[in-house]
């Protein structure tokens, strides 16, 4: 492993590392991180609609997939994209599959880790990973889980922004200003060729985010200028040396 | 107004300050702020029992009280200890009183300001001053308040630690390491002569946030030392530039 | 399937559907809806107590409980009684029950769906029931899943009401006023005779509910009478032309 | 008073009702509803910066903000603008104050209400004038409040969208279609001469809004086309026949 | 004061303590306890509707209502009926006013005390009086509030059943037998002349309660019996020597 | 089965019974009740750093700790030490695994049963367990489950103190006093001789307890005397004759 920060992301569906956190992969990438994105599934089932309406077979939906997350992966300046292709819709981990994400952690050493929020009527999925995140997160910190591999620290675990934020229970503690990096998560958002209706969705919520910071950076009495911004919820708190 | 940095601590009773942020008032003036620390009241009728079964007047309370404050403030390297003296159990701010807070607040520009809990059914004066703080700190970003004056921004506001923290929904996001200055924390407590029950209390909650602090910076894999700490809830989310 | 609109709850046990929604299934069916009934279980190992107290053996208390609810659903005017025999105390369901699942949802193509509270710590059932419900809708969403059958749309989930409400963290949002059908639930209630004791504890209920939706249709100005209601607590927002 | 149907807005601020339900008072007024707004405070000292930062005098900025909202409230269609000029920042009703909303409430007999969230720490007003209303509509049912007088019914509170709605705990449950009636919104929105930089904030509001109600309504699954909707949440349950 | 150990309801209208723990005290009474009722108003605004439909003036409606519920006090065995005739919706105390509640708290020494919910959107005078019961509490508990008096230890709050108990967020963790004093509820219901809709419907609510008794005293497998109940939430913990 | 009172802890790893619970299981067996304790795992992965460190193998690292845990429970006078052996982190158990668990359950037939916090992101295994006592526990009331055998009543589970219980969102609702036992708790903690660093740890907790004790018996007013104390969480109402 390389002396560089390192970042994880697990993402149950192939697309949800890019709509949800694409800007906070690039931005990280750009300051220097190897971020590895773990995408659990493919989507090819639950969010490939528009592919299944075509007529396309499982495999060719799959591969489809893959080939956006890969080129949406380059372009935001991902380290290493690690497809689990495990199903989706429901997506579901046995004890191996479990292990094998501890792995990956493990390999990773993540400076701190993102995924979805902790509840999702819409998308059970969703919720879902974050539990089994949170289980492997545990699993990693155990010294006696394959004696004699580093195990993890204590790494954040940051809830990146779904759905319909209300309906979920989700709430952003934490805007980071994706301005620098934006041109990178449209034209990844832009691989996404099955989700073209998202694109401008996103884009809002990016700007919307972007109006968030600047009225948590100092408001109508001279708010930092952000155009672009995505926000996150903590699981754990913070250690600081200054407020 | 200096070109230091300054905090502001809003504090119901004459010995909240010292108790639940005694440590991070000494560590950012440790660190170049000019912290500013405001006792809306000595908390002479509801927390100073002993002074009271010694037969003490109300005005010998508060003149103790006000003493002992002073002193903790002293050695916490309080910048400006500022007493509103506006009586307490139960406090009461009317429109007047709660436009001095919002003057000082405006003084202080404070990057970040420190409160009581948001729910206390103990001690009412308790969530009743965060309501106040957080009134105060709207009419501070007001352009219309006494125009021309220099308007607040959006400084965070922290919760700190309440007694029995569970029984008042107070959940910390932010751990401080206080070693460097704790010291200074127990040296203040010690001004408090009336609650010496509660020196060794406060001691054993920054031993048990240190044990927190570890915990979250590394846990079994190198947790960073901290032998004391204090913990704080944010109630606005933070705007950064990395996670 | 016809033109008729379409309803569909899902029961842990055998009997839930005739306490908590019976009155909501006989007044939808009066309205031309096609309600059908999905019970995971009969509730034979937990909750038919009288009959093993009689000494009954497995096959002989399914057989019972069934009878019941078959003649229970009769007199509600369910369209479709469909029992998963998937035992229960506890009730679980693998991949291969939840598709079976998946095809009732996707064959009913409900308007609305019913299912249980969230959260019980009484009856971990119950909140199972709940967790597959969201899940297998999900999957009935999804284009890949049986690619060439309608896919869902997005029902409702109406939560109905558990035994001791607040325990469970349930907060009824909608009152519906099954006055007109009152006497189908009593007599369907009185179907199930390993539970007499819950023929009144439920017609009270319908009770309580009746005086609750009166209070929020005018209460003490002319609120619309009402003689027996039922709660329901929705699990997604609503789409509406007029408030 | 009419046999028109009734709504009424309790506004903090002018401009509160614009931003927040412009979209719902426009297409309520098209559908033959007489709906009233009543603007507690002018939002002249905290929510006019911009007036500030040019010099205005109180009495301007007052005037200039009534303007500005009766020329929005026209374009709305607002049946009744009622300024009540309690001044803001913060906002306080003493029991005459009170009792003058307790009459227009009286007067209006709405059936429904429109205010703010329950919780808003950046802005005490919000919260408080939803308080203050629940606390008239309270008064307004009382038989021995101005004997003689017709009581108030039981009128739904719809809490309408704030800013930044996670950090408000705010959760909409009614999704509104105002595509029909957007421009008018919009054009009301321009009226706000003061607070341009919200004109495309709200504006993408109204779009992400859409969104969800094209989700709530059937996803990908031929959810209803809608372009522009406004979210609500209600405080009290509903009443219904049918589910 | 007498050596009997003693208990104080807290109530915002002259009726609320029959409904909402008329039980308890007769209970307590029965059990040698003083039982001290104080009423902060008679309910004569909001909560006499039938009587303001007989045309019956302000002094005769509350004339009405405080012998109502000196009937009911009686029957209960109350020690001491304390009516504060301060007005309602809103009910609203000065600081005079609440120190008149502390005085009764001293005097009283209440083992435990009981009040309303703490949130009520349909009736704000009740999670006032919770609020006013907190404070006052807290106040009778400072050394130096009329020092030289007797100071308050720490008495349980225990909220006692709301309307609706699911719109208040309330949630019953203590459930107790009444059985033994029914009848004398029952009476005390019935001296309250202008709400007899009222008597069927708490006749109901503590047979609900009975039952739920049951269920947490053994269920299936021998709950004790139980014919009526009540239930209400602590706000503090418990002190035990046993679990 | 003897006549005696019985109490069953249900614990994750082998050595939770001891920090979170020690003090009731010492404290209830003096007062005649004989305790069973289910360790569902010896925390051999997990928790055991030390004795990985040193190179020991996974038996050796079980049988330490089954040693230190029988140790333990020797000095805490538990009447039953029962190890499941299931392994940990993750923690899982199949039907068959949950049924032994009911087994044991039933044999106990417990007055009172404590397990973990219901939620803790830290560490899975402490939430997943509390999840199997409440499936456990309705199990065991099942009249169809083994027929003939005696079914369980309605035990209060308590859920024992989890490390940084703001994060677990667990609020204590009981304090028991353990100052007569304090010294077998603490010689049952130095058994744990691979997590020394939490024997102070957890004597700071037992002392913050005592004193949320006191406050919570009487406070400045004669609250009653406590050394060392624990703090649980119901998670089911309590039945009572007296409040």
């Amino acid at each position: 492993m390389s002396d560089r920060k390192t970042a994880l992301v697990i993402s149950a569906h192939a697309a949800d590392f890019v709509w949800r956190c694409g800007g906070a992969i690039a931005l990280h990438a750009a300051l220097g991180y190897d971020v590895t994105v773990a995408c659990l599934s493919f989507g090819e089932r639950g969010e490939s609609a528009r592919l299944w309406k075509e007529g396309k077979s499982l495999d060719e939906v799959k591969a489809i997939r893959r080939d956006e997350a890969e080129k949406a992966a380059a372009v935001l300046g991902v380290a290493d994209l690690h497809c689990f292709d495990l199903g989706d819709y429901p997506l579901e981990l046995d004890r191996e599959d479990k292990f094998r994400l501890v792995d990956l952690i493990r390999k990773v050493q993540p400076k701190f880790m993102l995924s979805h929020s902790q509840y999702d009527p819409y998308n059970t999925d969703h919720m879902y990973t974050t539990r089994i995140a949170l289980e492997a997160r545990m699993v990693a910190q155990a010294w006696g889980h394959n004696p004699g591999e580093k195990v993890l620290g204590a790494p954040q675990l940051y809830l990146f922004e779904p759905h319909q934020t209300e309906q979920m229970g989700w709430k952003p503690d934490t805007f980071l200003d994706i301005t620098s990096v934006w041109d990178k998560k449209r034209a990844a958002m832009e691989c996404m060729n099955g989700q073209v209706h998202l694109w401008e969705y996103y884009t809002r919520v990016a700007q919307q985010r972007a109006n968030h910071f600047k009225r948590n950076s100092g408001g109508m009495s001279g708010g930092r200028d952000c155009q672009y911004g995505e926000g996150f919820q903590s699981v754990f708190p913070r250690t600081v040396d200054e407020l």
